[in-house]
């Protein structure tokens, strides 16, 4: 039997957050639907955020409202940062709720203008109000490897804050390598540590292949015994600070390579690569994936063939 | 202590070959010396094939001489696919000579217009040329993990090529990934089992990036005890059939992922860095690197530094 592995889509949120360029409210509708169609399961949305600061995300409600026709099987998570996204998100029939603080003070602190501890008490807070929904929620742990102010982080640094959010009831936590910076064993070593301390939870990684390290992260994640990972169609979803870099890791290069190592993703790669060319069409530029430009290892040629000189 | 990886530098070489402009002896020769200076100790130079094929290596006597005082401890290996070339290799002083040919009959025909069995006969009387003149042999096996024409290869169908080449007494293999289909529980199995069954072998690795699997099919090589890996500085050398894929993995981003992991490559980072920047403006294009666009990830921000929004 193969082994499961469960990837959520992040494009619509991660990925167009830092467009500049608002991409219209259909479009990304249109992307979900087909994105559901090519087997994608999980979708972390939108982000119900103020729009001040993430103009992109000022349609949630509307893409959630034009999407309110999924598929069962099919799960919704979105982005909430405090009681009033909470709410919004709760009314657009979120399926969960994710929340999102960073290990790192510095990044914490210029992200959310909070101190780790105020955003924690935070979380806290909002977690209760979730609780009464009964809507799932996965809280994700920003800059869970290193930041860009304090450098790279021994696994020692996350675990007592994983502690602090099971102890509160939470099951599913979010280890994102938000800047890049994350070096496989120290993926590995950091979810072995946090699989063996906690036993019971529900480990995602967020990965980004900003210094060409991601796919190597998810093999490091898949020896530590971790099956759910994030990632982006066509690879976008890069950091403002590392521009021409990639960014989030890519869905249908994972998937490619995680089909050929005999996974199982229930996802249609082709499809994905319709989509991730149709992608950059629309945004017009290049994008980071890499199968859209080489096809899929099984894509044979024919005896005749002959490259181009 | 820290465990060593070789890393051979084959810009020159793989790198440049598929280029369609012709780069100037005198930046070549530039670059090299550079690339040592940056802690380079093994590189593929050149190739002794005729220039009617390879127009981009018709300076191949002109790079070796204008670099005949590098140091002692640089290895220069170059490639020669006949006689006339070995002989051309020789004169030019080379230290090691890379044979070559591949796994795959189609692909064999159309890079040598010979089957396997006469490359193989041909490379059998070139060793002992090779040997007269005492100069260490590699022989690079390319589409070790698959080919385009024939689909990806188990194990089985690689290692009874190396019996025969080490029944010939050659004792240095490249393994050659060399259109980036390869995935890493191929890598590492093959590795392996080649290992296994060749304990006194020097493997190598030479790994593309094609496919965005280049960095994880590294640490799949590590884990099974391979430590010596060709790269290419910026990453550049693709394939003519995929265009704007990745080319070769890129030194950079491989000695950076290295370095943070603990293995020692004796590379100074910020040296490649450097030049990979310089060839990217050489060359007129974004290159694949990674690290360049990124900065490493011990690269720290200030606290008052703020992402460009």
């Amino acid at each position: 039997m193969r082994k499961q592995v469960t990837m959520t889509e992040v494009v619509t949120r991660d990925g167009f957050q830092i467009e500049p360029g608002f991409i219209e409210t259909e479009y990304k509708i249109s992307l979900i639907r087909r994105l559901i169609e090519a087997g994608v399961k999980r979708l972390e949305v939108t982000s119900f955020v103020h729009p001040i600061y993430v103009p992109q995300m000022k349609d949630a409600e509307a893409v959630m409202c034009g999407l309110s026709d999924r598929p069962n099987d099919v799960t919704f998570c979105t982005l909430a940062l405090n009681e009033k996204g909470v709410e919004r998100a709760i009314a657009a029939g979120t399926d969960e709720i994710n929340f999102t603080f960073s290990v790192s003070e510095t990044h914490n602190r210029k992200n959310s203008r909070r101190s780790v501890s105020e955003s924690l008490d935070n979380i806290r807070f909002l977690i209760r109000r979730a609780e009464e929904e009964k809507i799932p929620i996965n809280v994700g742990i920003a800059t869970s490897f290193g930041c860009p102010f304090e450098g790279i982080y021994k696994p020692e640094r996350v675990i007592p804050l994983i502690e602090r959010l099971t102890d509160w009831g939470i099951n599913s936590i979010i280890l994102a390598d938000t800047t890049g910076m994350a070096h496989p064993l120290q993926v590995k070593e950091t979810c072995q540590q946090v699989l063996k301390q906690f036993p019971n939870l529900t480990l995602h990684l967020h990965l980004h292949n900003t210094r060409g390290m991601g796919a190597a992260n998810v093999m490091a994640g898949l020896e530590a015994g971790v099956t759910r990972f994030d990632s982006s169609l066509a690879g976008i979803g890069g950091c403002p600070f590392a521009p021409g870099a990639s960014g989030n890791i890519c869905t249908e290069d994972i998937v490619h390579m995680l089909e050929l190592m005999g996974y199982e993703t229930e996802m249609n790669i082709d499809k994905l690569i319709t989509l991730a060319k149709e992608l950059e069409g629309k945004l017009e530029k290049t994008l980071p994936g890499q199968i859209m430009k080489a096809g899929k290892s099984s894509d044979l040629h024919s005896n005749e063939w002959q490259p181009a000189r």
